[in-house]
């Protein structure tokens, strides 16, 4: 087998190896089947057996109840950012905004073309470093929706908490935290997610959606972009990425194998810890992007005293196996993103060469 | 190795087992990268080799010029039965469409969204058995493009050569045909094909796209529904689907090994020849439910004298390994579903078992 590297990477972004061994045993052909996941129908036993236990289990996980729809759609949280405000804006044409980083920007880019926006709060002026306090929103009153995205991958900050709206439907996008511990779905109208940071490959979106809102979908518009369609057809309309679906069902499979989401967001905040410890404990040589109290658990964002140095280590990083350290072009410095799937030895490899840089470099 | 029976599925369907091998044997880690084709950054330097090399690959087996974008987007083709209304049918806002089934039908659908739709011509009333002749085509002179449908999996009809429409720009849905055989692009403006059935898994969408087209479309539109954002970005201005980019690198790759697509044609007139001249000797006991001069290479579609021996022949078939020959509902009877990726050997196999049932049951 090829060797593997540790894998920082922002998403696409690490799966578990157990996933990736069990897909690659059964590739050729799935057991007692004949062929593989790649090649059945979409509407065979074999794979709507995998789409149901994929969905149950998904229910499952999050404890979901009988009046949300589980989706699983295509054209990532980028389609979704056209299609909430299409369907649900209605009647009312206003929604509320949280802006919290750049894929919120997108996001309220698409709303504006259906009706208006408040921008309820964003925190740009300091380059995203922090998720807003709940006292800083202004709502507008009579919003069909407020919409926010609880992780930001780029500035690494997180909610830790989701905002409070009164009777305002939420909306979330929620691309790359999503299973990284139990959320209250029931507080929220939707909740979407690429696959492609801590659940599947890319080329899939799973919208987790309340059915009563079905009836603000006008029946104008486009059958692709009406979630109508989706709900009714159950996700087959037309042909899903049935391979996409496949893998989010392993890797549900592997979290209720390894104790849930509780469980899961134990491990996310060990994890993280010793991450955040070592860069709080440098003497400043590391310094985090985010404020403290929004600190993300999956995406670490740090700087060094000099750009060279960040250069440096990222180079270094590299030829030692850390792959994907390098921090998005808009903030600079570093970012270790460290998903469910990333593995604790691996921060302690990747803290470990810190301090060892550390002592070297300053 | 789990063992392979002989999938006839109409899609998702067969792929080569050169390229199930070879993404089987690379799935935990590519070559002297470490990370699964599943885990890395689209944007990365691994990713965009594979992206560029794919399109440059089916630029090769097409001739295509540099006038047209190679994309790979989602939604299947389902979503460009709206895109394509909505980009390129302003500013005339009429467009001509050829119905030949039941995907033709479902264009139709989204265009009359977006502005009036001429049927040219609709073989509707026979079952769609037929592809309409040259001179049955009722043009509507001032269309801003005429739309069809180059192969038909429900009926098993296909278009020997491209309807002839003037200076009026052709696009095609080739989703279940498109690599069959060398076509001549120039004569398109655009091509689309959901992957799923001759050229990959599902969940990515190739479109052929004349890039001076991209004038029509109006910046108001949905980014994610405008090709101008995907021709500007290269497809990459959200995460594509990479996996489903990679198999159909693996696909080119492999039909350009066999000597490319004309050498593809003449593989697949053969191996349909075999099926049909089963039918066509079996003094009326199979009957091709296609006119001859309009029958598939793709999809053979035939009945048997009763609906009873009909069903003995699919589950002694299935019995027998041969797996997917149940023909749609709309057209009852069989499918046999034979794309590039099936196997000659396949195709014999499948003729002696049909003449030993017509025998034990005639």
């Amino acid at each position: 087998m090829e060797k593997r590297i540790y894998n920082f990477s922002a998403g696409p972004a690490i799966l578990p190896e157990e996933v990736l061994k069990e897909s690659q045993e059964n590739l050729m052909a799935l057991p007692d089947v004949g062929m593989s996941i790649l090649e059945i129908s979409h509407r065979s036993k074999t794979f709507d057996n995998i789409f149901h236990q994929t969905k149950e289990d998904v229910k499952t996980l999050l404890d979901i109840d009988d009046n949300y729809s589980i989706l699983f759609l295509q054209g990532g949280a980028s389609l979704q950012f056209s299609m909430v405000p299409m369907n649900i804006m209605p009647p009312k044409n206003k929604a509320d905004y949280i802006v919290t980083g750049a894929w919120a920007k997108k996001a309220v880019k698409e709303a504006k073309r259906v009706g208006d926006v408040n921008i309820a709060a964003t925190t740009e002026e300091t380059t995203f470093n922090r998720i807003p306090k709940q006292n800083e929103l202004k709502l507008c009153g009579d919003a069909s929706y407020l919409h926010f995205t609880s992780n930001n991958t780029i500035y690494g900050t997180q909610y830790q908490t989701e905002p409070e709206v009164g009777d305002v439907t939420l909306v979330c996008d929620a691309s790359s935290d999503i299973f990284h511990k139990k959320i209250d779905v029931n507080k929220y109208g939707i909740i979407y997610a690429g696959a492609q940071k801590n659940m599947g490959p890319s080329g899939v979106t799973m919208v987790i959606y309340r059915n009563d809102l079905l009836e603000r979908s006008s029946d104008d518009l486009p059958t692709m972009l009406n979630y109508k369609t989706h709900v009714e057809k159950d996700s087959m309309f037309n042909t899903p990425n049935t391979f996409g679906i496949y893998i989010i069902g392993l890797v549900a499979k592997w979290l209720l194998n390894m104790g849930g989401l509780d469980k899961m967001y134990e491990t996310n905040k060990h994890k993280a810890g010793i991450l955040y410890d070592c860069i709080d404990n440098s003497n400043g040589f590391y310094k985090g992007h985010a404020e403290k109290d929004s600190r993300s658990l999956m995406n670490v964002t740090f700087n060094l005293p000099a750009e060279e140095l960040e250069k440096k280590l990222i180079a270094e990083a590299l030829n030692a196996g850390f792959n994907g350290l390098k921090g998005h072009r808009s903030v600079g410095g570093l970012r270790a993103s460290i998903y469910n799937a990333f593995p604790t030895k691996g921060v302690e490899d990747l803290v470990e060469f810190m301090k060892e840089f550390q002592s070297k470099n300053s």
